[in-house]
């Protein structure tokens, strides 16, 4: 699409508000989670707010909110209105784009709606701590307001700090058990896509379908360890050999749920002793499938179970698999689907309906009101890294897509 | 064979002496190179021989020695003898066997020749510093005085604790380029396995044919690190799934080789970033070739060579292949061998010819004079562990063939 020169301009400006906050020499940032950075980043968001006549505040567990007199008014009759959020925490050394990109959107939104005169309800989040990087569980803020996440599940975790949750909440006078968020009737989020699907495809924004459940598993091989010269080929139960047929196994029972747009991957391998004279004697690995079904995940769990088999077997070594983690696959509401697809084509914006492989804020709200999220490239699909990068125009372009998704929404009906 | 008690009771005696240095907790030992512990074990070990009346001496880089008043005679006429060596020292939490049966053989057969009034010259080493895992480099002591090691390539080299072998040995008075040793016609050398080959065959000793000589390769493996859940599988450059196919085919080059005696492991693997939801962008693998003739290391590393561009090729990753470490194969003494045959037979010991896939101290006197090994079986083959073990049988087994060598030798002359 042809991106007029103001729209993008608004976006330069918001997203350079952003800009200082826990950078790196490297050119990335760290912006933990509930730290102090991700409190300054916070304190940017809502002064942007109060100076643009916007009403900010702060919800129990610390995510901030921004709202229009509309939202408010709705509030106060019993009405609900469209929320837009994501988060600006990031991991440690991560990207500027991951998360403040879709605030910014919303951020932007809530401008264009003001000089509009249009009177459209619209509530914008920032929240906290949506990278597993602080305290190895992710969308902690908006999985406490949704009910996602339990807060009793987490209270004990702690940060890179060695600070448990329920410590840093005590100290910022936060709760882990705060009431459920209320008066939303859409959820959408705009996100980076941390792939390079669209970009491959050449495409301008993705609808995404559903965001895919990660079941997650450790595996444990234990072998013999026994001297690399003095035992012979026919002697030994090399634990790192039955890891690799295994992994070479996980690679393709991932490309068998391609059409499904299953992925699986082991992405920890730890081998012992791990020296250049000893046969490997134990190897573990971490597997991460994600699929956008249960039926998909059970049948990948299952053909990893029987491969786990048959190469114990085959190799005389003891597997051992767990799952570790599973989360389900949240499709997304049709009815919002749709109409951002109408909006791109309102706008010309070239669009693609894809998964999202990656979890996000959305996840929990998917729960609890229709939910949509969208998509826009980014640089060689890097992310989590200082590399991470994707232009003001994608931004804008992303953003004008909410900006007509809402107004369609509200003037239809 | 059936062992004379007395004989069994020498060996068990000898073995006690030196029990206690570097003991653990856990049952194994931990007895460094040129540490404190190591010190102990010459102690006790030169002791001995002075209790026994025998001549005990230290050479310039410390190495000990005990040899009898023939073998002193001898030296005094021009004349040489037959050595009998191994080590006292250990890697970190090592067994009690590795090095230290080898010498109590040869003390053995120091008594033995005592107490039958034998005139046969006899000297037996306990060399320094064979195992790596102090200064990064095997067969330091016996290296240095056979000049298989240059003491400039290793002065630089550092223990644990970060100190230097040129430090090290101007602290102890020792020197770096030490006269080459003389006077000796032979060398014997008593080791446990290491492997289970004996174990397996049901046979008592083992009589060494060659000391395979490893080659040792660093594999770096560059594919590109993306979001493990955002990246279809047809998207992907994963540098682990390069690295499992290569760990295969590894294997495949080492059974090979299998007919020539030849192995291939991968010992190491390193991976990152190392995370659940990353796709591994690097892998390294730590290669150790092992064969009893450069044509099978030929073979092996052209082999390996090829399936490292062809993995290459077709995933398109890059990968990087280095030869970090070489030593050649080095064959046993036919007429050695013939001697330790002879003996078997005479004391009906069942014997097995085969090679040392590891190196040994034997390695440096295989290349001025003639050299051969004896192997005796240990438990599981496991050793360079607190669970390593063999047993007085054995050991007195393998020093009765050395006895019986050693007077068949010189009767027979």
């Amino acid at each position: 699409m042809d991106i007029p020169a103001n729209r993008l301009e608004d976006i330069r400006a918001i997203m350079a508000l952003f800009e200082e906050p826990g950078s790196l020499a490297g050119g990335g940032v760290t912006r933990l989670g509930y730290g102090p950075v991700e409190d300054e980043m916070h304190r940017l968001f809502r002064d942007w707010g109060e100076r643009n006549d916007l009403i900010a505040y702060t919800d129990a567990v610390g995510n901030s909110y921004l709202e229009n007199d509309a939202a408010s008014l709705a509030a106060d009759n019993g009405k609900a209105c469209v929320l837009i959020g994501s988060h600006l925490d990031s991991v440690v050394s991560g990207g500027r784009f991951d998360g403040v990109a879709g605030v910014a959107a919303g951020m932007a939104c809530l401008k264009w709606l003001k000089e509009s005169g249009l009177n459209i309800p619209l509530r914008v989040a920032a929240f906290r701590c949506e990278e597993s990087a602080s305290f190895g569980r992710s969308t902690v803020g908006s999985g406490l307001v949704t009910g996602a996440v339990d807060g009793d599940d987490i209270a004990a975790f702690q940060n890179p700090e060695g600070r448990s949750l329920a410590e840093v909440f005590d100290e910022a006078g936060y709760d882990l058990h705060p009431q459920r968020i209320e008066g939303i009737e859409a959820y959408f989020e705009l996100h980076i896509e941390q792939g390079k699907v669209l970009e491959n495809l050449g495409k301008e924004v993705g609808i995404v379908e559903a965001i895919a459940g990660p079941r997650r598993f450790r595996i444990v091989i234990d072998g013999q360890a026994d001297h690399s010269g003095a035992t012979p080929m026919d002697m030994r139960s090399d634990a790192l050999c039955a890891a690799a047929e295994l992994i070479l196994a996980i690679e393709k029972i991932g490309q068998s749920e391609r059409r499904f747009q299953g992925v699986a991957t082991v992405g920890i391998i730890k081998n012992s002793p791990n020296v250049m004279n000893v046969i490997p004697g134990w190897t573990e690995l971490g597997v991460d499938t994600r699929g956008i079904s249960a039926a998909s995940l059970d049948r990948m769990e299952e053909r990893l179970r029987i491969s786990a088999e048959n190469i114990a077997r085959e190799r005389g070594v003891e597997i051992s698999m767990v799952r570790q983690y599973e989360d389900l696959p949240r499709a997304m509401a049709p009815q919002l689907m749709d109409q951002l697809e109408q909006a791109a084509r309102s706008l010309g914006v070239s669009s693609h309906r894809m998964m999202s492989g990656a979890g996000h804020d959305a996840l929990g709200f998917a729960e609890i009101v229709p939910t949509a999220m969208l998509f826009i490239p980014c640089r060689g699909g890097i992310s989590h890294n200082a590399a991470e990068f994707t232009t003001a125009e994608s931004i804008t372009t992303g953003a004008l897509m909410l900006y007509e998704a809402l107004t369609r929404r509200y003037t239809e009906e």
